[in-house]
């Protein structure tokens, strides 16, 4: 990391996320164009992210398990709409072992055709059923113009393939890992997401239903942070996956899958950061604390250092840093833990010592309204005694803190505009949330008028009946609009 | 799983082990000849071995991250020995976004080409030194021969990549992670295995020195179960990692890298499993406990069930599975948990209920010297009283007895034959143990004779002075000769 400030978010917001994420040390561009790594502080925070939904996964009963990365070619043909959707995004293997393969293999780019067939040999009877795995893996669909987290040849990610005995069993499967995820996202991201069913023309390729959490950008755009779709028997059918029910009867299964992905490290960035760099929301942070002595000579050194000590003992319950680098001086390491969001930072100098407190900085500057703590060019002193506690309650303040900011200036650039000529104007600046008819010729002008798309179709809607923005037919449920990444 | 007995270890140890492997439901054959499906079980297991051995690197002050899957050709060729290794073994994307590629993509067989090549951009200074960091991940060498975990063309391992200022940290580093893989292997899978060099001829393509540990299977086969590797400055210079040191001199770094993979989980089952099946350590086993209820009719079922559910809550420190189908009988489910290798099974049945016991079934079937308790029928009877601190003692002693069982059979099948004639008789029949001269001839000699191949030159050396049992030549190391997997 430079001692160079980011671009601000307002001068240039997609230069400024480019720079955050390179300084802030979370990933870097790898040799292969449109690749990725995610580097030891980005794969700390995706392994927090791991961790909070495996036990989400797990609690709703879910197993993992591991399918392989090579699909054939045919497998993928056996969906027409699947092949279609994912064609144009394949990287294909043809040689192996030094040979050209007789038939050529695709590197999943995602795995209901492969877990279809593995299930077609599993499943036999209504008593195997549901099944219900996640795989953790990585997958690739080609795409070049590299934007890290975002849009990547390769991405990590976790995609959930459920089978059921009826139809009602796995649409509430769907609707089910979809409130996870926004669970999930909201109470641990403080990410406000919102739920709801993607349209026709947004569904995944294969899909029956496909839902989706939707959230806010700080530039405004919208991002859809992870998807659960209803799959119907188009799998079951492709790959034959059948069971003999309570009346000895063959029946072909009903499936879903769901999927969040690397792009979420994307929405927390731009859900929180500021212009000096990454906003942690503490239930993830890699680390929640640092600690920084202060010292001006080896004097002050020897008595600060022991009280440092003390603390970080203290704080075993929360994940702390001490930076004890010498060679750099307090100013750039605040600058360096601000740029990689840590959401509280603790200083302790001889000043400190005497008294018997500390200074404690919060990243995410609240505003007035916020400021829980008295303080003094932003840093708060509080007792030494009794830290752990005020630490813990600071770490849920600033948790909370977060999510209602963020969801404050999502509400706020959310308009409901009056036609379809202020809409236009709207849509440049914030999302839409408008009445809509539901035809695809609509949704195809707004897009083409606008480059905006339909995000979802939210789960709660106010009821009645209207009518649709565009053409002023009767419309009966509202569509969120929105640039989107 | 189906009620069929495994082949016994005796008459085909290869057929016993493909069958255990489907029937434990620990991996399957996927649609991709060499490719392996790894299932919920299985996958359990591995998740269980991950946390132990991250736990190990994350205390030796490693970090994770994640490199990309795709690596251009030209890296490989950039260190000679390696790509002369591997070329035979890769698959290659030649396609990608439905385009010829310009440069084709190696699917990676290991990362330490691409990972020098993002060393070289993050190394600068001595500061940035040592880079310790590990990847978790699955990586691709062609191998149609398929044995479920121990060869598949897919396979999932961790590969740690480490740079350092001197070849001595380097050195050092080398031997401390094979020191975690034999502590892990030892202490968690209760695996006895031996540290050592591996010869010349054996090394990775790339290595200046490989070290490995060894195990012995149940048919006195020897198993690489993970390495670690000195690479001196090859891939340093291959791929230009340089950093100015304290007195501004620009110096090549020192590399290593070490991996274990999921064949580790083949180690353990054919280092522990008998005729009914797998055989866990309590210490990586999924389940750790099964608890089946015993019942003729309702009335016991409603008696034995409270008991069960208060059991359960007791031992709420173990991994634990109540096994309560209905349509199965209590002998199958003995014999499906045996064959899925479930450390302890309590039973507990109208009788236990009046009398305040428990049955208690080891599934290591100790031998007499292991008997800690009385038994009829294998069962040994506790009091429910104090059951929880009873089951600790029991999966402690489960997880010593096993280690204790698998030092003594391997120690029982090495030879120390007295003249190159016993050598090859014995060979074929356990793992020899003799002095040789270390030339390259002469482990070719014993490979062409034998079939078997030096293992490892162990760390533990007796010292002095001998002959070559090959040649005749002086000798003054011992190395393990054996036919390996």
């Amino acid at each position: 990391m430079t001692d160079e400030k980011l671009t601000p978010r307002n001068v240039d917001f997609s230069e400024w996320y480019n720079q955050l994420v390179l300084k802030a040390e979370l990933a870097d561009y790898a040799p292969v164009r449109g690749c990725m790594v995610v580097r030891p502080y980005g794969w700390a925070l995706w392994e927090n992210i791991q961790a909070a939904l495996d036990q989400r996964f797990k609690a709703t009963g879910h197993v993992n398990a591991a399918f392989p990365l090579f699909i054939p070619m045919s497998f993928l043909e056996k969906e027409k709409a699947h092949v279609e959707g994912f064609s144009p995004e394949l990287a294909i293997v043809t040689i192996g072992g030094g040979e050209k393969l007789e038939e050529p293999l695709v590197v999943r780019p995602t795995s209901e055709t492969v877990i279809g067939s593995m299930y077609a040999k599993w499943i036999q009877s209504y008593r195997d059923l549901p099944v219900l795995i996640n795989q953790w893996g990585n997958v690739v669909r080609w795409e070049l113009r590299t934007k890290l987290f975002l849009r990547t040849l390769e991405f990590y990610w976790q995609e959930g393939h459920t089978a059921h005995t009826s139809e009602q069993e796995a649409r509430e499967e769907t609707m089910r890992m979809l409130g996870v995820y926004a669970d999930f996202a909201i109470n641990e991201g403080a990410v406000p997401v919102i739920q709801g069913v993607k349209s026709e023309s947004e569904k995944f390729a294969g899909a029956v239903q496909s839902t989706s959490i939707e959230a806010m950008m700080g530039d405004t755009r919208a991002l859809q942070a992870g998807t659960s779709h209803f799959l119907g028997q188009n799998f079951a059918k492709a790959f034959n996956i059948q069971y003999l029910d309570t009346n000895n009867t063959l029946q072909y299964v009903w499936t879903t899958s769901w999927g969040l992905s690397t792009r979420f490290i994307g929405a927390i960035i731009m859900t929180h950061g500021d212009d000096q760099g990454l906003v942690l929301p503490p239930r993830l942070a890699p680390i929640q604390v640092v600690v920084i002595p202060i010292y001006k000579n080896d004097s002050e050194r020897s008595i600060v250092l022991p009280v440092v000590e003390r603390i970080k003992a203290e704080l075993a319950g929360v994940r702390l840093k001490v930076d004890d680098r010498t060679e750099v001086t307090p100013g750039f390491k605040f600058n360096d833990w601000e740029m990689r969001g840590v959401p509280l930072r603790i200083e302790v100098g001889p000043k400190d010592v005497e008294k018997g407190t500390v200074a404690l900085v919060r990243r995410d500057k609240p505003g007035k309204e916020d400021k829980s703590l008295g303080s003094a060019h932003g840093r708060s002193f509080v007792p030494q005694v009794g830290l752990a506690r005020t630490v813990d309650l600071l770490l849920s303040e600033i948790q909370s803190s977060l999510l209602r900011r963020a969801t404050t200036f999502r509400d706020g650039n959310i308009q409901d505009p009056k036609d379809y000529t202020e809409l236009k104007e709207m849509v440049g600046n914030g999302w839409v949330f408008s009445w809509w008819c539901g035809s695809q010729e609509c949704e195809a002008k707004v897009k083409e008028d606008t480059k905006a798309t339909s995000r979802c179709i939210p789960l709660e809607q106010p009821g009645g009946k209207r009518k649709c923005i565009v053409c002023g037919k009767e419309a009966s449920e509202k569509v969120y609009i929105a640039k989107a990444y």
